[in-house]
C-alpha cells in the first residue's frame, strides 16, 4: 500500500503526513488505542525518508494525539480530536481479540501482506502465475454475454441450476455420478470446508487428516473447538490401516483428505489405498471429505479415480474448485454428496452469504460447457510440467546433499525436507529480506520444522532458478 | 425442480421412475435413512399422475430398497445396493442435525423453495423485480472488458484496491470519509454480519437491535450463542433513550440498526435520533453496526446523513451493498470502519472464502465509476415509487378497516399490522395455496403475530393489485 504525497505543492512532506494521520485519527479510522504502522513501514507507505516520518510523528506526539508505548510502537492516545473525552473510549482492541474465529497465523498474515509487494519472488504461493491465467479467453466469454442469459438476481439455494447441470456432466467424466440436486456451488473449496465446519459437526468433534496438511494452515475447524488429528503420510498417500486405532483413541467424526497431489507434499494416494480407505469408511461409518482441488493437474499420467467414484454409499463429500485450474478470482467451487447433506449445506450457505456471485457462476458454466476448460487445462499442464522440471533440476543443482524431496506427479508443490535441523523461521525471515517468499513446513504441521513447501506454479522459471539458489545458500548458512 | 422422463421410449413411466430412484440410492445421493420426497412432490417432479409414482415406490419397497415410516413418509432402507450391509450404515442425519449453525426457520426454507416456482406472486420478496435488474447495461460493461483490466487472481485481503478506491469516493458523497484501507469488500451485506459475528464477539455477547428486525430472521448471532435484545421502534426509528437501561439489564456489546428504510418496517430514523444515538454510543462505549442496504432508495427526499457520517470516533461499522440498488447476484457489499477492525474482518474473510469474486468486484467498480450507479438509481427510484404508490392505493382499497400501516419513504417494505388477531401462519399457508407468497411478521419478531411484511419491489403492479386483494379476502375469512 502506497500513499502519494503532493511533491510539488510547496507544503513540506512531513506536514502532509501529519495532516493525513490527523485525518485518520479524527475520522475514527485509527481510533484511540490503535497501534500505528512502524516508522519503517510509514516511510515505505509515503515513499519518504524515515526522518520525514519522525518529524511528522514528533509533531503529532507534541499535540497529544500519539504516544510512544512501553515496549515499542506508537499508539493513538485517548484524547479525541476535540479534546479530552468525558467517557472512556470504545475499546475495539478488546473486540478484535475476543472474537470466536482465530486469527491467521502471523506467518500467513505476513505472507498475505508481502505477496502484493512488487518484485518479490514467490516460491511458496499456491496459485497459478498471472501469465497462466486465461485473461484473453475470459474476456471473450464476457464479450459474448447475452443479456438474456446473464443472471443478476439471487440464485436458488444450491446455486444456479444450469451451472449445476454443467458441473454434473463435468463430474461424470471423472466417474462421479451425481445429479444437480446433489451439488452445491460454493465460493471456492475453502468455503466448502467452512460450511461443513459450522453445518455438520458438533463442537469438540474429531477431524482426521494427513499430517502435514493444508488443513493445519487454516483455523476453520479449530475455531469451532474441533480437534484435529494427523495421520502419517508417505508417497502413496495416507495409510488407511491406522485409522481404526486413531478412532479408538480420539474418536473420528470426519476424515479430510487430499488424495491427488496433496497440499503441501504433492503426494498421490495409490489406487489400493483409495479402495481400502473406502472400505474403512464403510466399516467405521466415517464420513470423508475428499478435496480434489488439484486432481486435474496431473503432469505425467492421470491419477487413480477419485474416492467419490468408488463410493456407493454416499460416505464421501467431494469438493472441487476452479481456483487451481482456471482462476482463483472467480471464487467458484462445488461440493457433491448425499442430497440431505447438500440441502443442509445449502441452507447454511444461504444464511451466510446468499449464494455465490452469479456473474462467476455464469462465467464458470460457459467456461466448462464451451470446452474451454479442457482446452486450457492442456496448456496449463504443459507449462506446469516445464516449471516442475525446472524446479527439480534446480533442486538437484543447489539442494543436493542438503535436503530430500519426491518428484510430484501433478499439482503445484514439492515438499523439501532438510537433512539437518535448521531454524525454519529464520530461513523465512532471511529469504524475505532477499525478497523471496517461502512457506515454512510448520504452517502445515507444527513438527515439520525442517521442511518447506516449494511451489512451482507461480514463480517464472528464472525466478525459480534464482530463488532456489539463494534459499539453498541461506539454508547452508543457517546449518 | 423437474425431471424429464422419456415419454416415447416404450419403457413404462413407472419403471423409468423406479430406475432413477434406484440410481439415486445406489450412487449414495440418497443414503440409507434419507426421507424421500412425498408422493405428491414426486408426481410434481416427474410430471406424472400420483398412481404412477405409487407403482414405482411399491416396486422399490418390494425390492427392500424403501420402507414406509411409522408416522408417515418413506425412507431409504439400510440394505445397500449389493445386499444387506455388514456394518451399521453411516448416519448422516445425525451430522445434519448436530451442526453448530442453526437451520433457517421452516418458513424461510419454504419461502426459499417456493420463490422459484413459476407464476407465483411474490409479495414478500426483498429484491428488485427481474425487469428492474440492469441486464442490458451489465452486458455492455462485460462487453467492454479489457483483458488487461480484468482480475482473475486471488485479491488482497481487503479486496481489490481499485474497487476500494471507487467505494471510498462513493462513500464520500454520503459524507463518509474513509480511506480504501478502512474498507473491506464482502460478498453482500449478509456476509459482513457473518464476519462480525465470528470475528468481533464472544459467545454470549449481547446484541441490541430494533424489534422487529431483519436480524431476527437470521441465525447469524444466535448460532454463535449470542443473545439478541429488541428495542422498541416507531416511525422515527429506534429510541436511543432506552439503550442505557437495556444495557444495565442485559449488557450491550453491539447495536445493530437499519436507520434508513428499515427492514421489515420501512421506517426512517429521524435526524435528532441519529445524533442522539451517536452520543449514546460514545457515552456507553457501544459499537454500532449501521446497515445501510436501502439508504439510496429514497422515494420522496433523501434521508438524513448516515450515522457513520456523524461518527468522529470510529464507533460505527458501516455496511453497504449493491444488492438492493443494482443486482443481488453480484454479491458485492462493503464494511467501512476503524482500520484495525477492518484488518481483523479481512483476516477472517481470507480464512473463510479468500475474498469475493474478482469478476464481481471488477464489474462493481466499473458500474460505480462509470456513473451507471447514479443513472440507474434514478430509474429504479422512479419505478419503485410507482409500485409503492400502487401498493398503498391497493391497501387503502382492500385493507381499509382491516389493518394499519405507514407510508414508507423509501426502500422496499410496508409493515402491515392487522387490527384484530388472526393466525398468521394459516394466512401464509392459505396465500401459498393461492400461489401468493407473503412474509409473516413473526420472521422478524416472534411476537409480531398480527403483521406481515409487504414488499413492493418484486411483484408487478398488476400482481400487487391481485395479490393484495386476495390476501385481504383470506385475512377477512380468518378473522
Ligand atoms: C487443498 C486445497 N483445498 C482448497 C483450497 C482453497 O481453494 P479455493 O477456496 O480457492 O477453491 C486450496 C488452496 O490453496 C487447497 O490447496
Ligand atoms: C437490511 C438488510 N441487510 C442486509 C441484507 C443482505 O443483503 P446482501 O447480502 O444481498 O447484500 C438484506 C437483504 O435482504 C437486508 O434487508
Amino acid at each position: 500500500m502506497k500513499i502519494r504525497l503532493e511533491r510539488s505543492s510547496g507544503v513540506p512532506l512531513y506536514q502532509q503526513i501529519e495532516q493525513i494521520i490527523k485525518e485518520k485519527i479524527s475520522q475514527g479510522e485509527w481510533p484511540p488505542g490503535t497501534k500505528i504502522p512502524s516508522q519503517r513501514k510509514l516511510a515505505d507507505i509515503f515513499e519518504v525518508n524515515r526522518s520525514t516520518v519522525t518529524a511528522a510523528l514528533d509533531e503529532l506526539t507534541a499535540q497529544g494525539l500519539l504516544e510512544g508505548k512501553r515496549g515499542g510502537g506508537t499508539i493513538v492516545t485517548n484524547r479525541t480530536w476535540s479534546g479530552l473525552t468525558e467517557w472512556p473510549v470504545l475499546d475495539w482492541t478488546g473486540y478484535v481479540r475476543s472474537g470466536i474465529h482465530r486469527p491467521n497465523s502471523l506467518t500467513i498474515q505476513e505472507i498475505n501482506r508481502q505477496e502484493f509487494k512488487k518484485d518479490i519472488i514467490r516460491l511458496g504461493t499456491g496459485e497459478l502465475a498471472p501469465e497462466l491465467l486465461p485473461y484473453q479467453q475470459m474476456k471473450k466469454i464476457l464479450q459474448d454475454a447475452e443479456a438474456g442469459k446473464l443472471m443478476l438476481g439471487y440464485e436458488e439455494p444450491k446455486g444456479n441450476r444450469y451451472t449445476r447441470e454443467v458441473l454434473a456432466a463435468h463430474l461424470k467424466e471423472k466417474g462421479i455420478h451425481v445429479s444437480p440436486d446433489s451439488i452445491l456451488i460454493v465460493s471456492g473449496a475453502l468455503q466448502a470446508l467452512q460450511l461443513i465446519s459450522i453445518g455438520l459437526l458438533k463442537r469438540k468433534a474429531a477431524v482426521l487428516t494427513e499430517k502435514p496438511s493444508y488443513l493445519y494452515s487454516l483455523h476453520i475447524f479449530q475455531s469451532m473447538e474441533m480437534r484435529l488429528y494427523g495421520l502419517p503420510l508417505d508417497e502413496r498417500g495416507l495409510d488407511p490401516a491406522v485409522i481404526s486405532a486413531c478412532k479408538k483413541q480420539h474418536g473420528a467424526d470426519l476424515l479430510y483428505t487430499i488424495p491427488s497431489f496433496h497440499n503441501p507434499t504433492g503426494f498421490q494416494m495409490a489406487e489400493d489405498r483409495r479402495k481400502e480407505l473406502i472400505q474403512v469408511s464403510k466399516r467405521l461409518s466415517l464420513p470423508i471429505i475428499e478435496d480434489d482441488a488439484y486432481g486435474d493437474l496431473w503432469l505425467d499420467m492421470p491419477p487413480p479415480s477419485p474416492l467419490k467414484a468408488l463410493d456407493q454409499d454416499g460416505n464421501v463429500l467431494y469438493v472441487g474448485t476452479l481456483s487451481k485450474t482456471v482462476s482463483p478470482g472467480l471464487r467458484i467451487g462445488w461440493v457433491a454428496g448425499p442430497e440431505p447433506v447438500i440441502d443442509r449445506l445449502a441452507d447454511i450457505k444461504m444464511q451466510t452469504d446468499y449464494g455465490s456471485s452469479s456473474l462467476s457462476q455464469w462465467a464458470a458454466a460457459k467456461w466448462i460447457s464451451s470446452g474451454l476448460y479442457a482446452e486450457n487445462l492442456k496448456l496449463i499442464r504443459n507449462e506446469l510440467k516445464k516449471r516442475r522440471d525446472t524446479a527439480l533440476r534446480c533442486l538437484e543443482a543447489y539442494f543436493g546433499g542438503l535436503a530430500r524431496w519426491e518428484k510430484p506427479r501433478g499439482g503445484f508443490y514439492i515438499w523439501v525436507t532438510f537433512l539437518k535441523p535448521l531454524a525454519i523461521s529464520a530461513l523465512f525471515e532471511k529469504a524475505l529480506k532477499k525478497n523471496i517468499l517461502i512457506n515454512p513446513g510448520t504452517l502445515y504441521d507444527k513438527e515439520a520444522k525442517q521442511s518447506i513447501r516449494l511451489s512451482y506454479s507461480y514463480a517464472s522459471r528464472s525466478d525459480l532458478e534464482n530463488g532456489i539458489r539463494i534459499v539453498a545458500q541461506l539454508a547452508r548458512e543457517l546449518m
